[in-house]
């Protein structure tokens, strides 16, 4: 849909039109549609938005556009959208709105939903009891196929998923039964004969990053949440699993690049925001750096004695950062995966140091010649000899060893100890690295030429 | 499940005890169990899985464990398996497969299928095509819910999912129909009344990628694949979409790192395997810092006349560099997610120009206060003069307004170009500032301190 024409059908009040236009849209491209609408257009187009429509839209909305509907909403426009929301939703809504809309909010659901939205809103925020919902089917054991299908038809409609039924005893689960198994079997077949017993479940304190796991190792469709007591509070949906799976690359990828995360796309972050959330890593990598001068500082009569030697500390400092994050980033990775865990710690660092070897030889014999052919002779750079070379070589050759090393433990000792591996990523990586390379290379350049 | 129990049960030959195991046992968790026996002992246990579950489990190991039970399947275990696979996991099979056993399975399985593998190995790779399933429940327009119902009671146990139903007309998709409508609506209600017409579907050549997002922009559980002639040819399942979107994070990761993607896990490729994905990019990115050589030797005079300025050459390329990747990153993951497109290009620089602005000014202040107070006054290094101090932090704010800007803008005419922009992340970026630092910083050198 063209937002200028429904613009103007709405300046033109063809109210008809609009309505038979967001019939037949759906709710994601009403509400991408109703974002780009001013203030006063929002709230009369959101209006005009079908009944069995609005909620889903409404859920759908940017925090900012919630609240500013929920500001000028009557009690019995807010009372019919609360009542259709899904709890998970509910919970979102209110932790993104102002203080006073939130009392607003609360007054118009029922006791009921507001004692367990205050338990929900009680998870720990990224653990699965903040991201379930309470909505779910719950079957008995001891009723048949037909009991269970006609008691869906008259509950199911308003759970966000019926695809995967629990069934219940004394609030615990003892098994599930997927709709396709009911749709699939004859009518008069218990829920007991039906139903499987080995359950993967999760508490409401797992990780969401690990709830996103179990979805794609085991391909479902829902996770039932269970508490302390193993009772059953909720199911977490594949849909919010997938949001989670988005959120987690993007927040790693964030960290890696030495950015503290931001969860809003990137033409809605501020200029202030953005630079708050890159400001922090830059400074304390530049102050770091402080260490890398000093240390060239210090060698100053040897840099002064073999000019050459300053022209390759950029090559040098690169060559091992770049051989240093490629390891950190390829466990930090792997870690999240699930697929290296501190345990391994060892292994690891035994096939990086094998990888490393072969980058070191491979790198070292391509820049001993690099440096003859092109710098020496072509370049004319008469102040390199052949131990100079040599120096440069080795010295690269020791420093993509110790940076692999330190690449692959560092992540790994990093989540050992409860932090992020993730910011022990490239900027960090090449912080350490640099200074190690330089000690490298100046030790070598004052043995083996004798200077400094 | 303890995997040395296991072997022993298998040992002692108990193999009562053992189908018992594997009859409880989900069919992941067999596949993990089984990749952990010896190759006689694999065979024998997975002919102990019960028969409903095998296909289900072959379908989970590795391509090396399926090559291994395909050479010594018999004629007729190996049609029983063909039988039950999806038709998304037959064709993956084929993809990792020997030669000689490609043709094995090509003969085991019925002409028609063979017909269907072919098609769907000739989609692109990464395409809707190469990951969607041709198996669907499909519906009449003219049937009632209850006849719809029985449809799937009949067909829908052999199909991946049955959730979404799909109503053709001379194999075109006219609607959409989920099995919770189907569910909780009324028997004599006709389909076409309950069929959403609005329809979300690929085409066999949409990337993977796309199609992901489709899946987590709209919530949804299946999305419908249509050939150039708008005919329906298969589905994309949601379990699908979140390996897409866990490979793809997991690719961009890679890439940006300089590392070339591999598809197995961390310990799974060999150390020449991993050798081999990062070797070009660190030996490209050692070469093209000959550059950053050659302007340091350029400036060797400027560096002799005042040796101070070589100290602070690491501090200046990593603040650089880091300015840089934080934008590009920033920018290759927008882009991945679609918030960001490159007509979006010139809005991008203006707002990178301001954070830059902002960095650069903060982080100016902060380096020369602190290059006065510690590196002057603490270390004594008497070569610094308010004037040298001067120049470092206004190379240093001019660079990082470059940084920025080249970071945002490289990855968006990258991909413009038909690039994968994540190569034009931190490693990349790195490279092409620091040379432009050490530009900016020898000029500023030369005209304000007079030398070189």
């Amino acid at each position: 849909m063209n937002t200028e024409i429904f613009q103007e059908l709405l300046r033109a009040k063809k109210y008809k039109a609009v309505r038979s236009i967001l019939e037949v849209m759906n709710a994601v491209d009403i509400a991408s549609l109703l974002a780009e609408l001013e203030d006063k257009e929002l709230v009369l187009a959101f209006r005009l938005i079908p009944k069995d429509k609005a909620a889903d839209v409404f859920a759908e909305m940017s925090g900012q556009m919630q609240a500013q509907l929920v500001a000028v909403f009557t009690e019995r426009e807010l009372r019919d959208i609360l009542d259709d929301l899904y709890m998970d939703d509910t919970v979102d809504l209110l932790e993104d709105m102002p203080a006073n809309l939130v009392t607003r909010i609360l007054e118009n659901v029922s006791r009921e939903k507001r004692d367990q939205i205050n338990i929900l809103l009680n998870y720990p925020e990224d653990s699965a009891g903040s991201i379930m919902t309470t909505e779910y089917v719950d079957l008995r054991r001891d009723s048949t196929v037909a009991q269970a299908m006609s008691h869906i038809k008259r509950t199911g409609i308003h759970k966000e998923t019926i695809y995967t039924c629990y069934v219940l005893e004394a609030r615990r689960l003892v098994g599930i039964v997927s709709a396709k198994d009911l749709m699939t079997t004859d009518d008069d077949v218990p829920i007991e004969e039906l139903m499987e017993t080995e359950i993967i479940s999760v508490s409401t304190h797992t990780d969401q990053e690990e709830v996103a796991r179990l979805f794609s190792k085991y391909d479902l469709l829902a996770v039932p949440v269970l508490d302390a007591e193993e009772r059953m509070v909720g199911i977490v949906t594949v849909d919010d699993a997938i949001d989670v799976v988005v959120d987690e690359a993007t927040e790693d990828i964030s960290i890696m690049a030495a950015i503290s995360p931001t969860e809003a796309p990137y033409f809605e972050n501020s200029v202030i925001t953005t630079w708050k959330s890159r400001i922090p890593w830059l400074m304390l990598l530049m102050v770091s750096a402080t260490f890398t001068g000093v240390i060239i500082n210090n060698f100053e009569s040897a840099l002064a004695a073999c000019i050459a030697l300053t022209g390759f500390i950029p090559m040098l400092m690169d060559t091992a950062g770049n051989s240093g994050s490629q390891a950190s980033v390829t466990l930090i990775r792997a870690m999240s995966l699930g697929e290296v865990e501190f345990k391994d710690i060892f292994r690891v660092i035994w096939k990086e140091c094998r990888v490393a070897a072969l980058c070191a030889v491979s790198l070292a014999c391509v820049n001993f010649v690099k440096i003859w052919l092109v710098d020496r002779m072509l370049l004319h750079n008469t102040d390199i000899t052949i131990l100079v070379d040599f120096v440069v070589c080795v010295s690269l050759a020791v420093t993509i060893l110790l940076a692999k090393v330190v690449g692959c433990s560092l992540p790994m000792l990093a989540k050992k100890c409860g932090f992020d591996p993730a910011v022990m990523a490239s900027p960090f990586i090449t912080t350490i690295v640099d200074a190690l390379s330089l000690l490298v290379y100046f030790a070598f350049a004052k043995s083996l030429l004798g200077i400094g």
